[in-house]
């Protein structure tokens, strides 16, 4: 088993609001990340497929195709965009745009294309918000 | 002459948009920075100042001192924020918050603090948006 | 199941010295690193937990907190200081302050934190001693 | 169990090409990769040993040991060279030279010498073709 | 002034060697770069252009169009390419490619095409070969 | 006129401390960095020298030359040890090892070095004690 990634950018906006919550309590437990002006990062997606090299062409995946379900999946529908405004699971009442649920997101987003387009398996994603802080997900396991 | 370099980060979005222009202009000038929910960015703001050692602590400025500076004239105002919301200089009608104009603009806040509260001289700002794309002003040189 | 992670550093000398040995074994095995006056490194502290992302908040742990045990447990007792003389697991005749045994130290010194003040899951810890040479520990597994 | 890792980095060429293949497929597989007259990377090796560190010396593996033998190993056979062309296992007809395949074969060559030289146990080899693209093997498992 | 930078890379192969000399001395002075079969790299190409913000945009130059110049001038030419082999610049008998040349030859093609395009100063041109090697031109100055 | 540039790295300890100071001074002024046990960090010295490139060579120097003269120089004195203490230019009453100053001591030990051995012009000497804090020394410029 080898487990090939690849790596890509993508700038966005977000902020930490549950809607349940007064103001109040939003701004104590997310502090200013409660800012509703909102704020941005260069977020950076590494995705995983695990698999055997394909004996003729020596690849698990082509990485092409690996970039453009990245692109079409992921980058298309994140980059330079407000999460919370934009993407269709941040919104308001759904999930908190954390870089934890951007990773689980993201999985969910390229899971199926990953199997259907290059036959391969979906091993991992993670997501750096900064080059200090990233949340990793591996699916069900 | 010594030039000591201290750098730091902030997050923050942005949106590229001249009120003068009708959208559609906007859009082809700016592209996808035109879209008003903002986008944003991992900003690393780069300041040098330039000086002799002082013979006595070695000390070209205190770099504690001067991440003070930093911290309070452009991260406290920059950080967690949406430049064009929360910035005075980049309202509406201002400046547009590019790369180029940030680094104008953190000049324009640093150099007299650092003048004033550490007697060193401003040598050069550098602003980078991401690694691979940043602006340097030097002052009026 | 998610894996948060975040980044610190912290600066901090030490050298490699077997009291059981004299002094040319030390020099045989260890090399320029049994330099008794010390020398030293920039090292990352790298900490990840586990769990579930909170449906509320969309966090697996509060960042701030991991923040604050952080420097409470490891970098208030590591950053500027020298590990042979200033940390008690590395005093003479105790452990050496390898890589490996640092991060070893870090996850006894994080994981009762961990779990009593944030009630989430250490997973992993890894120290690297430079870009090129680390260690990771992820306690008993 | 503690996971010791140890990167460096060698510059080479490679192209992809399947000898049994004509060359109109080569270049609709592999596109620029199929250029014969090869082009190149810097690449990093990343190489992880699982152990108990030595209560003696704090060590997993002697890291100047664990140097010697990736440099004889693999470094000496790769840095500055053509892969194709001077690297047995990626000769004509043999493994093409992906990433993948480079993290397969630098594991065959290194994980005799890791057990044999340092009574170590072979882990994890990473290799990364850029730095957003890497290869990771950890053996049958 | 301001200073606006933007970075690309590309992988190239490349060998250093002078028609003019006996293999013998391409080894001695070349050592393990006059290696026929060529090795490569992963290069970063680093374009400064200088100039005032325009106060309608607040751009130095349109980075879009710089990034489109650095892909055809230079990118196209040398990506996933064979220095010696398939650029003109390089060919035998002519320059060899050296970091330094490199910078030069990137220069020579992106000046003219900085300023007429974009109507901008190239003000510097920067080639890394690795991260701890680059070289850096400033035309005529 | 091109600029060529090495990079390397050394460990070393240090402190800060004025010998003509009371204790409680010094810690005023250096805070943390007074304390006599020492800490440590990996340095980057980064060396520019300025030259025509030899129109037979490709060379502004020989970039093994500059390799050998920056660890005859610098690092053989500085790696693995402690500045104050085994560095005769930061011995006591002395000059304090701020990077600013480490930055002036490599600039004279560099120079004549690249000059006698090389021909060539030493540009610019930047020391970096972190990633985020640098110095840098141009000579009598």
């Amino acid at each position: 088993m080898i487990f090939l990634t690849r790596r890509a950018t993508f700038s966005a906006s977000h902020y930490y609001w549950n809607e349940a919550w007064p103001p109040k309590k939003n701004e104590e437990v997310f502090g200013r990340c409660a800012n509703r002006n909102g704020h941005g990062h260069n977020y950076t997606l590494e995705v995983t497929v695990a698999g055997e090299p394909d004996p003729v062409t020596g690849f698990v995946i082509d990485l092409k195709c690996l970039k453009d379900v990245m692109e079409r999946e992921v980058l298309a529908a994140f980059d330079h965009r407000h999460l919370n405004l934009e993407v269709e699971e941040f919104g308001p009442g759904k999930l908190i745009p954390t870089t934890e649920n951007i990773a689980i997101v993201a999985w969910k987003r390229l899971q199926p294309a990953v199997k259907a387009e290059a036959g391969a398996q979906l091993s991992r994603v993670r997501v750096y918000e900064t080059p200090d802080i990233f949340a990793e997900y591996r699916g069900g396991q």
